[in-house]
């Protein structure tokens, strides 16, 4: 656990790289993609395919490119979240957001293009030999982020906003599901695919994966109150002042980390099919509510 | 050819009802997805891929699943197309455009939804049995339509717009091709992927399919110039009011007539190895430059 954050940065690099290798250049567009998918991030999604790839004997070298698809598909999220009409975010990872480094036109075209990169990336041969897994990782991702995932649950944020309501914790908790977890969800599930897993070791992993998003947001609702704006790179207590309902509206500060801890126990509990192979993953569930950034 | 507008309208009528079928429901997200997608359109780009499929013995019920996929993707670049940071349109096929309907957040998530909704569709195992042609599918529409296709045009379309500088003929075909032309290749060259054509076949339907997109392109043009905007439910003239380059405004009236109908010459010439089997494409080609909205 010590060591973690450096292990964690280990994987972040090689996906950087890979990355950088399959991402276009040459115009505005590709330098905007580059702009908003390189340079930083914890990369927690990409590690999560890559240590759940492990499992099943899967190479980094072969789970990079399935990291590197979810990684163009959050890139996308985060580009258009952060445009003036949605949360209309200035700075991220301590940098301009693409449409303040270009404007809104290219941050909307750039952001649709790297939906498009993250399946044109799962469909290449390299990224699996067997197109019945290529095809299985396209529909789980597709699954995750559009509609009745991801898109939905930015919808739902939009809707109560627009209606200046409040939410209670178990919309909180569905929102945040869509959301954020969908997709935390297809990165841990997807080791499994490509490692062709049984659906005991699935089930596994979507219960490991569901209890560490909700987690992982309590921590990110926690470091919006309490956390260093210089160190995240993006503006702070953001929901407060928007008067928006969180997980530390509703429960206080104590009972967040209490329930981000009984999440966290959940989430290991779920790994003991895997045993010490699991490691890893044990260590990035404790490190997601320990986290200053 | 004189039933071509009829027979074009009972594809459109079975592609309106898949459509209306794989379409999601219950939220503003999925009634905008609705709204930029159902009620209307020539459906060319699904008549060219359940056409081209029927070639090689492809059912229409089989093909129209990745038709729906190419019009939803295609109903996703319009939508966003439409934003006021793009080409801030007010009026879609007689209606008002998703943004003016609803807001601007709706229609950034709608028309992201809707992207993630044609792979999703494409992925399915009701699109075709074979997963590898599920997935040939997939990456064909991915490179049609990221940065190296239609997000491509749409950049080189933005720069020259932000330059404020006149393209040429060669800039504007390049332009185009990518802009809307590869989404067409790919509606003709999904039908021989559905129907596993050879690559004399794929090759003669990509020559089709280019010089058809180009002709759409050129009659779009002359219709932008002298069309009948309650006809065509959307505001015209906006080339020549913006001082863009069209092919009208660099060859003439004339000169862009003469050159469209070489090109449908050129499209119908290419269709020669199928035979009579290919004359409703034959007619698409003929139809394109005779329509009026």
């Amino acid at each position: 656990m010590r060591d973690f954050p450096e292990y964690l940065g280990t994987i972040a690099t090689d996906l950087e790289a890979r990355l950088d290798a399959l991402l276009p250049t040459g115009n505005a567009i590709a330098e905007a993609m580059r702009w908003g998918t390189l340079g930083g991030g914890k990369r927690l999604r990409g590690f999560l395919v890559v240590e759940s790839a492990a499992l099943f004997d899967v190479s980094r070298d072969l789970a990079l490119n399935t990291a590197a698809a979810i990684e163009c598909l959050h890139a996308y999220s985060l580009i258009h979240d952060d445009l003036p009409c949605m949360d209309d975010d200035d700075l991220r990872r301590g940098r301009p957001t693409v449409h303040r480094r270009w404007d809104e036109a290219t941050a909307v075209l750039a952001g649709d293009a790297l939906q498009t990169q993250a399946f044109a990336i799962l469909s290449d041969p390299a990224t699996h030999p067997d197109p019945s897994v290529r095809i299985a990782l396209v529909s789980a991702l597709a699954a995750a982020s559009g509609q009745g995932g991801m898109v939905g649950g930015q919808a739902m944020d939009i809707a109560a906003e627009t209606a200046g309501r409040m939410l209670d914790l178990f919309e909180i908790r569905t929102l945040q599901a869509l959301k954020t977890g969908a997709l935390i969800r297809f990165a841990a599930q997807s080791g499994a695919l490509l490692g062709q897993g049984d659906s005991t070791a699935r089930d596994a992993l979507t219960s490991y994966a569901d209890a560490l998003g909700a987690a992982f947001q309590i921590r990110d609702d926690l470091l919006d109150v309490d956390g260093d704006e210089a160190a995240a790179g993006k503006a702070l207590n953001k929901d407060a002042q928007a008067g928006k309902a969180t997980y530390v509206s509703l429960l206080g500060v104590d009972g967040a980390r209490q329930k981000a801890d009984e999440l966290i126990a959940q989430a290991i509990f779920a790994l003991k099919p895997f045993g010490t192979r699991a490691d890893a993953l044990a260590d990035a569930a404790r490190y997601t509510i320990s986290r200053t950034t």
